[in-house]
């Protein structure tokens, strides 16, 4: 069975109500499910009518009714399969069954198991500064990792990140290398189907060497040029000068002797946790959930866009480069440790599909994908797709505006997925009719 | 950072020996390496003679002294990493420390800790078969699962497999989907380095209905053939004609009303759990440890060849399928629950890079990458490196060879790593200049 | 601009009649359209009644009238752009002008000349067999080269080729290297839109050595690999044993001191001339019109269905190997000099897209692409289009059937074009519902 | 056999001597070597002493000898290839015979007819600007027609080109569409072996309309997209603000009614017609001759070094675009006829493999193959030999220094090859170390 398959088992699920005074269940719930210790999250928007129960289920429409604490309702998906949940209303928690029926396979319906409770409303109090220090890194863009600190919309976090390598700011190794994170930071009011919004405020270098070599990744080489670097392979370390902001390679060949070159900080990795149901994935991995994307304009004064998969987002980041050419061609950028301040803020029930990165000039769809061919057309999609959703672009227009305005970079070659990012200065979508708010 | 980067912080340690009677060290041994969390595995061989000690350590030779029960040695890799061990002597066990240094970085060593263990030799007893009936699935090919069974080379275990989508052999769903797999079965004596060796001696269907849909997955569609097919997604049940050995669809189209097919059955995923250092990958993954490799000769008769990389080699298997065209086209093959017979036997210290298939016609060497034009190079390469370990041709003739005897199959497109076979006829090896063992 | 662009380039025509009795213009025509030196074929059929004219234009529907010897008539195109004929009959020959008028842009239309004559019906006389002995050999499929030789429908052409280098069966160098092709053969009554049948009747050597290399295709080689067969590329000979049919390196290495191997003698190249309005493709090239397909199942048996785009069809073929694996991956197979018997039959007004390929046991797509997996998606939607033209399947059972009757192989790794091949055994479609002719 | 092997047949050839006076044949001749009316261009650098003939042949070392006006030598090619020359001077033409024979197949010699001249010194007069109205449109880079003007190193050609339809500034068309080019130029001096520099001196627009379309290609398309833009394909003419510099769709759709966007003509094609030997591209295609690039920064200001492969190099220009996004991703981009002068200049002797494009702020080098895939490979390998070419980088520094430096561009994704640059800004070039010229 192949990967996507996986994601046609995402079921959803029910409501009830308090008996006497017949309760309210309008409103967004947060819903759970569970089979053989498997988990998956999910949303419900309900609109109760007195003992009516109607509003969407995953999306789809549900018809159900409340008898006292027993709410019992169905919805049909486009394919055909049929969700049908009892549940009963305890306080604020719904718990019941789900059994989800394939018309083609009636037969063998699914059970879950479920409890769903209310969707707290999202709160933007006083944004606040979290100064927090690391002590534990991990190598899992995981769910399962227990949240190093709680934050809110709105709020600041100021912190350390060590280097792909696991080397902090003092060169001391603090943990096994592949780019460790920093993490996770739980956003309060972060729930499945919303966007996490992490605004990098600041990069700040914070030790005066980086590590890299000089390889040329094999996606960058045809045989002739795999022949003629057949001797490469060597670590090259690179000193900062954090006064001036350059690099030049501390042991430098003929021709680099005066070599040196302004940095520019970013950060290799940034992710939400992903769904719960899947293996979570290593952090030199990339997804929908951002991820290992090691793209060189995910720097200060950037905007990342990620979708949300599980209670509080669940926000990584790390893998701090000093500098990365497109493509990252030598496997490691200049790897380095980093301080680092990012802003954090949540837009409610979105369901993004992907990642997004904006910068002050442009806006910027990713594909990530095993070829540089496929990554091609993820990215046009989801450049489409961000245009259509927000600018209400037809299909047409979509067209003709990339056909004019399209910057294509490749963003990332070294890791499984290569990435390739397409961008859109905003000078041009200002020439765009303004979409009526 | 790139995710090859992780293989180069493995690393080596040290060995020690036992005061008064001068210990024999000589011998195989495993090692433990352990930092801040992560553990890699290794092999070492010793060579004692008096207080001197000689042989090698992870592939690199090493030089070192005994003084009682203290060890100490160095050993350089080609790049030139240092890795020098201190450890001591404690009954069969040694444990220290092992330094690693970069000669480009030499102010900031990693340091490890190591416990290493002689290496039981490998024994063959009277071969058993073990019947077992598995109530817990897995959903990720992970070294951290307890083995469900112990068994030992040239044993034969006879179990069952739930379909991809997690329903056994009476349409009883007992995982979420998602390739829940068998296993893992520990064999005793397989230790990282060694090649485990699953021959398929049975796999029989145990119920009269597959699942599959009728999509077709999208590294099949160009444009035009996107569009047409845009309606197309619903689930396909198949009826299995157990008596007759043959597939049909229960709710046919005109044009499939009278089709049936025969059967084939496979096993979509075989696995050893991978490096325990990396993140356990998801069971519809695939690397050199196997997993799931989708291929439609992986079927009763063949031989599946596979890299141990944690001690016990933890095989895994699941994911039938009834029958499966080349690329496993919609997706989803002939989905279905088995009954399995395998064989298991230990090949010691062969270091193989990745998995390899016979069956009793051919040598099968696969590629799987993230697109087809790279799972074909990576297919050539591993035959090509078959045909000199196993065969010495030279590099001129490797190519001869594969120029006049390539088959080139599609093995899978479904996947997130696209699968390319190249076979080679064994009437056709059989020309070659047998090799003297 | 792109390639493509040509295409909507295509225009067409008119017709007219003759004065006192009304002249039946009704039935096929053979359009020819003149620009600046540019010719396009192209067909109209024309239904008369009375002073109306009625029928299809390049396909369009078209509507006129006809007025002594003056013939007016307009069709339009699905995406808007309208041709406007103005012509006079004088005897068999309508000569006039096209205009087309692109909706988007009505203030520039497009002229053309036009000239067109009734189609001949497709005459099957007695078959014969015409024995050719060649003596120019071309190195581009062209439709400006003059036919060699005239034949029929149903007629079997004997003829001998030369090898991919220009070597005869005496070694004799004829012409300079590339595939040179024996042809082109006129088939009298194929026109554009028709397709040409090629059955390949016999392949027999008549030389007893090939040329070969031990090269690997770059396409096959990943870095590793790259590096380890760098110092290969040097010209290897093959002895062919013509009593026993086996092929054997005529300076081997140790290890195939004793190879031999059963020689399996196909065409690299077969094809029409493709579109007069295009550059003439070098002989190392491949299209819809077939040419350098290198594919190893066109040999004794076979049949190659090719679009017709010339008056006469104009058949070359060549580039004959003794034996070749899949992918052809030394970049040269087992090159030699070939006697060859085709029988050639045309099926009219098929309005094929594209080359098709069928073995006594198998239908077989093609795709031709610039990467494998582009290739893939050709072949796999190529298939998609024979089912449905020839079988009828739904997109759904498109889909069904190929998922379990699938055989995806790789022809060809070394040219320009990446070949893949879908084959559907002929006994998997025996089991569709038969199609009422 | 494939494309490549074409090159394998490429061979050289000799001098001789003219009686009494013992001539000197010392010196740079241009040599033409003919076999079954196929011809390739050659060089030989010949070094006289006394009797005695040296130097090189096609590259290879000669030896030889000269009796009177007779000439005879040998040069062997590290793959073993012997070329044996036997030839006559008559005034300032050698003529005789090549024989080449391949060690392992010696009995098959190929024999050539050779004729060779003495290379003239390149000359560098008083640049002269040349105004040239074209009138005949070329729709291949071919060698075969006849030049439209002769000019020399230094001179300025000032002359029009019609769009890639065929119509010209009055919107009249001229020629059929497919990138008809003005040209070919003959620039005197240019010998193959050669650089021709182009350097665009002015691109103006000559009218007041472009012509694109609302497609997206095929490349860009995954099935999702591909599926949502089914029903685009409309012609989309856009007005050109010449006064301003601004283009806007002339029919906009509802969001970009007040959409406008600044120009930036650029000429899709540039080329040197290539090597005699092959079949002439189409000018839709592109190569090591430059060709069909439809890269956005070949634009005024912009240098374009490409290799002679033709006495007169034979340059070709067109495609002018107004203005193009990256990967010209509508298939057609703003295309428009043009006012064009360029200066042309002759680098004599430098055996450039590929194009090269310098812009005021960079070097680009650029892959041109069937898949984004390869294309950055060639792009990397390209910039690579560069590097070591010009910058005398070892292998380590190229990594080093492209993995600090790289930009990469997709600059084409609507032909045949796609496209893929490799910039280097100046700004990072000038650190290096300068190299002693």
């Amino acid at each position: 069975m192949n990967r996507s398959s996986l994601v046609a088992c995402l079921l959803a699920l029910s409501a009830l109500t308090h008996a006497q005074a017949p309760p309210t269940l309008s409103g967004k719930w947060t819903i759970t499910l569970n089979f053989a210790g498997t988990t998956f999250y999910n949303n419900a928007d309900f609109e109760q009518h007195g003992n009516k129960l109607g509003g969407r289920f995953t999306g789809d429409k549900l018809e159900g009714t409340i008898d006292g604490a027993t709410v019992h309702f169905i919805s049909k998906s486009d394919d055909g399969t049929t969700d049908e949940v009892h549940a009963t209303l305890t306080g604020d928690t719904l718990s019941g069954t789900l059994e989800e029926t394939d018309p083609n396979a009636p037969e063998h319906p699914a059970h879950w198991t479920l409890t769903a409770s209310p969707t707290p409303p999202l709160e933007h109090k006083t944004p606040q500064r979290h100064d927090f220090i690391p002590t534990t890194f991990y190598r899992q863009f995981s769910p399962l990792n227990q949240p190093v600190l709680r934050v809110a919309p709105g709020d600041t976090i100021h912190t350390t990140t060590v280097d792909a390598g696991g080397q902090d700011e003092h060169g001391v190794g603090r943990v096994v290398g592949g780019n460790p994170e920093t993490g996770p930071f739980y956003v309060v009011g972060a729930n499945p189907g919303d966007t996490l919004v992490v605004h990098i405020v600041r990069l700040k270098l914070n030790r005066d060497w980086a590590q890299s070599d000089d390889n040329i990744v094999d996606r960058g080489l045809n045989s002739d040029l795999a022949i003629k670097t057949r001797d490469n392979g060597k670590t090259v370390r690179w000193h900062l000068d954090l006064a001036n902001g350059t690099a030049s390679p501390e042991k430098p060949g003929e021709h680099m002797k005066n070599f040196s070159i302004p940095v520019k900080p970013m950060l290799g990795c940034i992710a939400t946790a992903p769904n719960p149901a899947n293996a979570p994935p290593a952090t030199g991995d990339s997804g929908s959930y951002g991820g290992n994307m090691d793209f060189n304009e995910i720097g200060e004064g950037a905007t990342v866009y990620l979708p949300v998969s599980n209670p509080g987002a669940l926000l990584y980041f790390g893998d701090g480069h000093a500098l990365q050419g497109d493509g990252e061609m030598n496997g490691n950028a200049l790897e380095t440790s980093m301080d680092v301040e990012v802003a954090v803020d949540v837009i409610p029930n979105t369901h993004l599909r992907n990642r997004r990165i904006e910068t002050p000039d442009a806006i910027i769809a990713m594909g990530l994908q095993g070829s540089l061919d496929d990554a091609f057309k993820e990215a046009t999609a989801n450049m489409a797709q961000w245009l259509t959703e927000d600018y209400k672009l037809t299909p047409s227009e979509v067209a003709q505006f990339i056909g004019v305005a399209s910057e294509y970079h490749i963003s990332e070659a070294a890791d499984r997925n290569a990435g390739i990012v397409l961008k859109i200065a905003k000078t041009k979508l200002a020439r765009l009719t303004p979409v009526p708010k």
